[in-house]
């Protein structure tokens, strides 16, 4: 029986999936994870190979297998490559084709084969999907260089507006009352709290401002303002990678685009009228991609 | 004879200067930097030290001592104060003003006891002088949080246009192709091109960004847009220490701000019709605050 495997390669978990010709699921498999970029290579492959074996006990029958990963480029380093590929040999596969993570998103959500797909998780980027592949990215600069919009803007721009707030004679809002909690910080001597929110905000990699990103959800017009800003600027991020007058589905994210977040909601109202969708699982749009190597467009069937 | 000592401690070399009260230079004295961020606090008070009996051989017969020195904050800590307190009584000081680089710098430039300092070098912020003492300040979060307007801010953006024009299909202008020679990137490729800039962007420490920063006085709309935006960032940073209609001076510092460079051409384009001054030597200032604090705002008189 023709089947196929998808794998969704994430920073914590590895899951697969075999499915046969007609979208049923013959087996799923969960390992560690296998992002070159978090975990050593060796460590990656090994847990790709579990994941895989797990679910089916002959993964060379496969006619296709596709891999969504974070990281990719780590794959170009030599080392790396040869590591990945006697793996794939071991496990008789041929070939594997590995995507990004944004690419198995996208194609988690829609069948079409171009749109847009736009991430906002502790960073944030655009992709321009032709063909379900990832032809051209906006934004994605890293937190140095940019992320709009993304876990770390909104956590850097909440830290902004308390020590903002600091420096006026008004009442703290419920904003910098919040930031000002999780920084640990006392707000009696305004000050000294100015002085001390900047000390704790470099104490740590700078990452981890995005552990103040929560807290835009509570009501404060300051907080609204910053929900506003990192929407337009998202929105903008996504609309950067589109035709004119483009009709393709955009499909969003990450944790700061979920349905039930405020910055998610104001994404959706900015964009209607288009046909935006939230991802689905990553390991179901890797299955449906192997499908659609193996089958062809139109053959091919979404697991389930 | 009455005499005042003024002193300037800064990052690379600290210089000291004895002024009779009728403004005639007695002495000067430099040393090695003395700010205590910067340097272990034993030899920035060697160099303190140092300075101030170079400028005068007893310098306890001083009438009053001003020292301006970045890092202040430093003091709050008992052991360095401990010591700096030594180092006063060895030298029979008593008592030393030790005020803030930002006013000793507007104290060069203005006898007006009020008004505001715009600081923009690697960093960037403003204080309202009252009293020549500073008693507010508006933004001064740091490159982290935010810093707008100066060194590491023009480097940061000069750094993300040059990834923007990579990503687009137009030609390269002046400011993309300096930024890429400095970053000692291969424009050839663009793709690869932008993978390695931002790569060898966050190779080093993030304040040296700043590096990048002199590049935007190469003519090309991209540099000419950022220099706008950052001369528009640092008078609104300026003008928010200030009360409505506010007629008092405002000191340029730092070396974002010279007349010579695009963004000091645009700020005081900006600021034009206000009391706009460049800051002068800030031991300078030093000396003639020590002068008003021995002798009295009328008494005082500059060194010269």
């Amino acid at each position: 029986m023709k089947f196929v495997l998808g794998v969704d390669a994430g920073g914590t978990s590895t899951r697969a999936m075999a499915v046969a010709a007609d979208g049923t699921v013959l087996g799923t498999g969960r390992a560690g994870g296998a992002n070159p970029n978090s975990h050593p290579p060796e460590e990656a492959v090994a847990n790709l190979a579990a994941a895989i074996r797990a679910a089916h006990p002959e993964p060379a029958g496969a006619s296709a297998c596709v891999i969504g990963m974070a990281g990719t480029a780590k794959l170009t380093d030599p080392v790396v490559a040869a590591l990945f590929d006697r793996t794939w040999r071991a496990l008789g596969l041929d070939p594997v084709v590995i995507l990004t993570d944004a690419e198995v998103a996208f194609a988690s959500a829609t069948d079409a084969p171009d749109g847009t797909v736009l991430i906002a998780g502790t960073g944030s980027i655009a992709g321009r999907i032709r063909g379900h592949r990832m032809v051209a990215t906006e934004g994605g600069y890293g937190w140095l260089l940019g992320d709009e919009g993304s876990g770390f803007w909104l956590g850097r721009e909440a830290v902004r507006a308390t020590l903002a707030a600091l420096g006026r004679d008004a009442e703290l809002g419920p904003l910098a009352t919040a930031v000002l909690a999780e920084a640990g910080v006392d707000p009696a001597d305004r000050r000294l709290a100015w002085r001390r929110l900047i000390t704790v905000a470099n104490a740590e990699a700078p990452i981890r401002l995005a552990r103040f990103a929560p807290l835009v959800a509570v009501a404060d017009p300051a907080a609204a303002d910053i929900v506003e800003r990192a929407a337009d600027l998202l929105v903008a991020t996504a609309l950067a990678t589109r035709d004119p007058g483009e009709d393709s589905p955009i499909v969003l994210v990450g944790s700061v685009l979920g349905e039930d977040t405020r910055v998610g909601a104001r994404v959706r109202a900015k964009l209607a009228g288009l046909d935006v969708r939230a991802s689905s699982d990553g390991v179901l749009g890797a299955a449906w991609l192997a499908a659609v190597e193996a089958f062809g467009e139109d053959l091919a069937r979404r697991p389930g």
